[in-house]
């Protein structure tokens, strides 16, 4: 039995952060040692400090860990996973990576950064190389890496395969995004039931510019971001959790619909990706059933890590389009750092 | 006063068909003869064949009228608004065309017939030639009219400014479709309560097809239609009325996003068209807040009849995007027909 | 053509305030000579402070309209119209009565004081009385004018014409109530989709002591509440508009659900009510169809205030039960304090 | 290791009768045999047949199993579950039970014959005593055996821990159901999307019939029903899956909120329904959060099977009120047969 690692998790009462309790509480390798949250929570009890959200034991067993304020010099770990916003993460992350821990950041503060990993374990487990190079760079002991926005995430680990098995020219994404997206408090039900929100802040050029970061090549210490043209519409839709992407793509090769779905049910991540302990059976699973799939139905499944993609069919503007879904909070936040920091143990970047 | 003109309104108990009553109950120019429904609604009275699902007066007053079943040589008019299912609409319509009934037509299955206009009247009045056409070849008094689906209807209209002050090479377009487009009972809630439904049946092919169509020229009895390639990807979403697009568009000339708004302000429809009875103040709003058109807010505004547009602004595949929003019963529905059958009084179509 | 009287609204960016906004911009007796917001909104014209959240002309063509703070000396008028929260109304609600102002106010703050009106006008309209004790009490020209709680409005209407008939011994009532009631940014998307959250703070006891003072005889300056026993059990659902109540009710002489259908169709409010500028048709609307009202269905018929009962049943325990429905934000905030103003002019209150 | 007994599912297709199959799929005691399902559906496979609407694997690994039409001497268990609709059980399952099976039944057809047991394990087992009686006066080697309707059985083990702790005197209950009691494709999406209706067809009747039954006493081969006052008032909401109840309860001895908590947390079910296969570690849980139960968030917890209480507080008319909750198809059908099963198992009526 190997010893767990100790790890923070640094906003722990929002939406994301609760994932992350519940993720690690359980997790084979990596141990809770304590939980960071805003002033207002400090000194409290998680469960006095927020109202628990997900299903499964309240506060994961772990509602009597008492809160502390965000500062290395007094609370610190090896690994720290990082739900907050980004203006605090801006603040915050450099200054953990800076006493040498590794941290692992859903903010968008950093993504865009040359030396840091934009990572998906399954998509471009190289990035992490850039690890190396941001030490070098920033003098520090630890780094920081990045998991991309939610649906960046998705777009992006449904175009892997066919990435893989074509090369992509142009893609055109239109997002129908989950509440739980914007965190809680977060949408207010008076903006969005029964309705559709066409506008997320600073959601399409995220979108725009992870989106080849990711799905370009590593080499010499930086990222040559991939070449396609790409354009987002985002909008928020009445669903609680799941990102749905309707995907338009040009391909290399003009591959037929046909042709498309069997790269989607042949495709497997590297080996590194399948191994890791919270790896999903499949990464991208690909559904048959015309109207599948469907955020209620399909984005929980698998513990919320798989994508989704179907109605692969004739695109007469690119040549194929497909519905690409994945869990926001999950695949799309917690889920996906837990990912990258079992990858960065599993590459011996975590002593 | 002008004698109003008697029409008679088939699939009277639907959600079209209620529209279609609610509007017709004090139009200016026309007078509900007859209801019809089907076998078995007939001889009942509406308020006991149906539930009133509209605002307002409970059955705007009608709710006495008996109804009766589809059958031109025993119920008749010179003006019959047809709400009616494909299948029925591809039996009843020809045989009230035969008896001499210009038919204001919702239904699919005539829409792309080469002798039978496809109608909006800002947009292509001059499709009303056709009738002569088609009286021509078919030997008939009377002729069908059709409006198009919904969904095609608010691209339409959206892209018709564009059409104008530029031309349009490609059009990339996502939808998210309120159930209200599905009839009654329609969608089930739980199929999609806190859902996206990504499929609705046929509906991607009617808006490749009948969009450039509409847009296309009338000539010789004859209409080209419009030469760009078009791509849909048809959506259901938990709204109640009022379809949402997502349109990125390829316009001759490259124009900018600031000259793209000038021509949706600019533009006015043909002065026949903006003179109808039921002719909304705007044909197409331009929205400037960045979070609107939203379907819950704006798709009544005007009587539903006014199409929305906002979030103009630069798409790095096709050059421009934007929102278009429309009342996919109204405007998409029994608002279209009674503005066809206006634009064919006006036109003196109808005597 | 009467002069109109100038009139303020406190809390002009909030859901009820909106509404005051709107309802007042056209009235035919009050006009709005100022607008009154919080430190934060101070200064910002009107549409630059706040989103418009209701149909219609956006901010009713107000949206130029400065906003001022509270501070009834440097911004005054005869009535004022307050949609402030508890604790701000507390502050500023006796500020302004003392510098001789009439105040109608939707806050809780002052609601149960013995010498303050809570005053509907088609049901208890010799409250106003209170009014020249209120003034003599504490010394002061103006006085503050309140109107019950949303939930309590529509359940002491819907009793109103059962008191008048029969007599009132016991009442059960649970509520199924509208998102809109908690104001804007008020309930979260993630709370309260697909849910019911069965808890309202302090609401039960607020319809448990407002119904019985509502319901009581004003004699010798003073309310006598009425006697009967009542429960209320408060629950959240996922409406936009319109509080949905259960009633059972015990009444004198235990009427048989006819009779009691009888009297809710016979009913008439006083008739210095019925002739207010802004009373509905009926101010309670009495259902036939089994499954009627329904909030989204009924709620706005005639301006939101009306009240509507329907289902009146034998019921097992109480004798008769029922359901009732009104819109919260209009018939239980904005137009119930517009209606109290209109009153207290037609009674020579207003200078 | 005990041989598993064969068992048919009648009605497998629907929201219920799957269900059915999930549970019974991995059942220690119980192995399905065959799926029975209408004309429409005999001969094709389950996956064809009907779309699959719960989680986990797909038809629960169940997917090529072939339906069979319902006919006893074609294909019979000696267990069979019915999901049947109230007129085909009234016509099915005495014949099942002519041919000697124990038909668990969810259908109201037979519920309140007094031969027939109306069975919640963990409330009345000794009901089961009905059907020696029934075998009896019928001559028939099978029996019938019934579960309640759902909103009935979710009041019914809310109340069972104050019968036996303080004895019940009065009930009023108001509920806000889910619509999946409605099956599929059950309420209209354009019905309830935003909305309430008011009005469940006859399920006030079967609330305040059912539940004295269930909470009376078995005596003499008859039930004597409890004899307390009830009256029930049932609501639609847009909520997936779950019934929320708001109960009002007088009790003897008028018990104050802190002991009837108490009771709810002391309370245990009689041993043998505890030692169930299926039987969740709480039959009733008690919550102290202000804002708990939820359905979104309680109603799956333990598979559905639990009842959930909690904002126990006094009660201006009848001493007492508090909310209830339970998933109406899991512990108000599927998973109640199943219970059922079990018991009848466990006591040897099963062979």
């Amino acid at each position: 039995m190997t010893t767990r690692i100790p790890v923070l998790v640094l906003g722990a009462t929002g939406v994301v952060g609760q994932r992350f309790i519940r993720r690690l509480a359980r997790h084979p390798r990596f141990e809770i040692k304590a939980l960071v949250a805003s002033e207002k929570s400090a000194d409290k009890r998680l469960r006095d400090a927020c109202a628990w959200r997900l299903g499964g034991e309240p506060y994961a067993g772990m509602g009597d860990l008492v809160l502390h304020t965000c500062d290395p010099d007094r609370v610190f770990a090896p690994v720290v996973f990082s739900a907050l916003d980004t203006e605090p993460a801006r603040e915050w992350e450099p200054r953990f990576a800076a006493k040498g821990a590794l941290v692992f950041s859903n903010a968008a503060a950093f993504r865009m950064d040359p030396d840091v990993p934009l990572l998906i374990p399954e998509v471009n487990p190289d990035q992490l190389a850039l690890v190396a190079e941001q030490r070098r760079r920033r003098g520090t002991a630890g780094a920081i890496v990045c998991n991309p926005n939610c649906t960046s995430t998705v777009l992006t680990l449904a175009l892997a395969p066919l990435r893989d098995a074509f090369g992509i020219e142009a893609v055109a994404m239109t997002s129908m995004q989950a509440v739980s997206g914007a965190g809680y408090p977060g949408v207010p039900s008076l903006d969005i039931m029964g309705n559709v929100v066409p506008f997320i802040r600073n959601e399409e050029g995220k979108v725009e510019e992870e989106t080849p970061k990711m799905l370009g090549r590593t080499t010499g210490g930086r990222v040559v971001p991939a070449s396609f043209a790409i354009s987002a519409a985002c909008h928020r839709v009445p669903v609680l959790d799941g990102h749905t992407e309707s995907v338009m793509v040009r391909l290399k090769g003009a591959p037929s619909p046909e042709l498309v779905r069997e790269a989607f049910a042949a495709w497997s991540p590297p080996a590194v990706a399948r191994s890791l302990p919270s790896a999903p059976p499949r990464a991208v699973v690909l559904h048959e059933a015309d109207d599948r799939p469907q955020p209620r139905l399909d984005a929980e499944e698998g513990g919320g890590l798989a994508v989704h993609v179907g109605r692969v069919r004739a695109c007469g503007l690119l040549g194929i389009k497909f519905v690409a879904l994945g869990h926001n909070a999950e695949r799309g936040a917690a889920g996906a750092s837990v990912l990258n920091a079992e990858l960065a143990l599993a590459e011996g970047l975590v002593s």
